[in-house]
């Protein structure tokens, strides 16, 4: 006998009661889920805040990915955001929306998501509170919290000329992945899983975040559109120019050439144009003692843009709303 | 020559541009918006997080709220969770997400509304964040954050025997304003649109939840599903059984009464199971000197349940799942 229960048929309340008993606590909880609000506490007294958001067709596709994984990449990208500003994660708030026809299990899928994702990338931060409510299409939204601990966050906008820029965790794997799925070849996708999997459940360098923060960064932000356009986000900010040694992304390249190959595909636009792997742009000093995650690609100079060598970039990427 | 601009028209930067820069700032903002995370000041070494999420269909329907009127409602929502714990709202993040053919006219009137519901609820408060998205539904996602300035947070679960239950605010006006927009008949909604304005834009007394607090509540929480629903809250978290006096909530249904007369319906319903005044339900010590926003309407007995005089309650209200 065979029983399926959607959360149209369960109801919010024990809807909630199933998916949030999955969750793992934050350790910086002071009042956690079911009050109207949660109190958090900090290490000082300032938060970092930031929200992000995910929706079925234009940010993700049900048939690629599970709801385990939106729930891993829910927390992945916000705690991402955290992290490059020099804090440490403490905690979330989820809220997501679904089809009253969706199965509960895959409501719980999703909050096991969460709670891995918390375990693994940022252990002592977890969900505080939450959100469940109907809809036609699935909408994921996630709001991240951490602390600075002291230090001052780390902006776009302190690179310097002379300084060294820096990148911790992969570039164009995720662009890989994605292209993988589009391209509907399961042969493909399951030879090059791996690079799928930074699409699906991408794992940000979270700790090199404070790292980073501990040993000066200048500047630092989450490349989640692209490097070229995320690069020239510092720079504006900044008023610099960034100059990009083709060299030292050539290790980059060469990582996700054999999908590229497969493909047809260009390596080398997934890693200057690529989204969506969420690793750590920052500046550093000249002298500076870079993070061991930290791997240098090139230069802070005066002037602005973003360059390839001699050659400027285009600041291609990902825009939520065009789509392009 | 008319020259009417699209969000999907515009793209994401620039239509954030257009909107941010109708917000007020955050007093207690250290690093606002265009950074990956804003930073917060607290008063402490604590904040509040509460989150809310309202979606097209579900929550609001375009023919009768303006996005004007989602912006100010989103905000009001979410601020009186953070009042209910007695916490004085700080700052928002706000993630919406439209379809590629909204107005950027409108996207700006829902700024504007933000902006006012933070002015006029919640002077100080602003947003430091937030996300613009596509979908075909609009999706409105708010998390407010609120500092206790030394306060211990007020809980739903230290209700006592012997305390008095009082409310700040108002009940069943804001569900006969959802009966008069549901009924179509366009002169009962323009007779009755200062009913019809509170379901639309909803003015919680975000003031008095710290008054409340200051004055030793014992537990607080806002009104969103239904006076029944949510002093069964209080009941369970607390273990008391919660006494309502109808003598004392005349004179909340007199004020609905001709509308409900003008529809056919029941003034009483609207008052003890209508959501969405998003008022403040507080317990306090019988010797307790209230705060003036607040009126007694029963007492906290030992216990369970809600009871109306000597009639047990039912707990119809709203599920934002099954929408019953």
């Amino acid at each position: 006998m065979v029983s399926l229960q959607t959360v149209g048929q369960l109801g919010e309340i024990e809807s909630l009661r199933r998916t949030v008993s999955r969750l793992s606590n934050s350790e910086h909880a002071i009042v956690g889920s079911g009050d109207d609000a949660a109190v958090v506490a900090t290490t000082d007294d300032r938060f970092v805040v930031t929200t992000d958001t995910m929706i079925e067709g234009h940010d993700f596709r049900l048939d690629w990915s599970s709801f385990y994984d939106l729930g891993f990449k829910a927390v992945a990208t916000n705690l991402s955001d955290v992290a490059a500003m020099g804090a440490t994660p403490t905690a979330l708030v989820v809220a997501i929306s679904v089809p009253p026809t969706t199965l509960i299990e895959n409501l719980e899928a999703f909050a096991d998501g969460l709670r891995d994702a918390c375990q693994q990338l940022a252990p002592g931060c977890g969900v505080v509170g939450g959100d469940l409510a109907s809809s036609e299409q699935v909408f994921i939204s996630v709001t991240a919290h951490g602390a600075l601990q002291g230090r001052e966050p780390v902006l776009r906008s302190g690179a310097k000329p002379g300084d060294v820029i820096a990148i911790a965790g992969t570039l164009g794997r995720a662009a890989a992945g994605l292209a993988l799925l589009a391209s509907g070849k399961a042969d493909a996708i399951n030879a090059y899983d791996d690079w799928v999997s930074v699409q699906k459940q991408p794992r940000p360098p979270i700790a090199a975040g404070i790292e980073a923060a501990l040993a000066g960064a200048s500047s630092m932000l989450d490349v989640s559109d692209g490097l070229a356009k995320d690069a020239a986000r510092i720079s504006r900010a900044s008023g610099v120019a960034i100059r990009l040694n083709k060299r030292d992304l050539d290790g980059f390249i060469a990582t996700v050439e054999e999908p590229a190959m497969a493909l047809g595909a260009d390596a080398s636009t997934w890693v200057l144009f690529g989204g969506e792997d969420h690793g750590l742009l920052a500046t550093f000093a000249a002298d500076a003692k870079l993070p061991r995650a930290f791997k240098p690609i090139g230069v802070v100079a005066s002037g602005e843009g973003v360059w390839l060598d001699d050659q400027a970039l285009p600041e291609n990427g990902w825009d939520s709303i065009t789509g392009a």
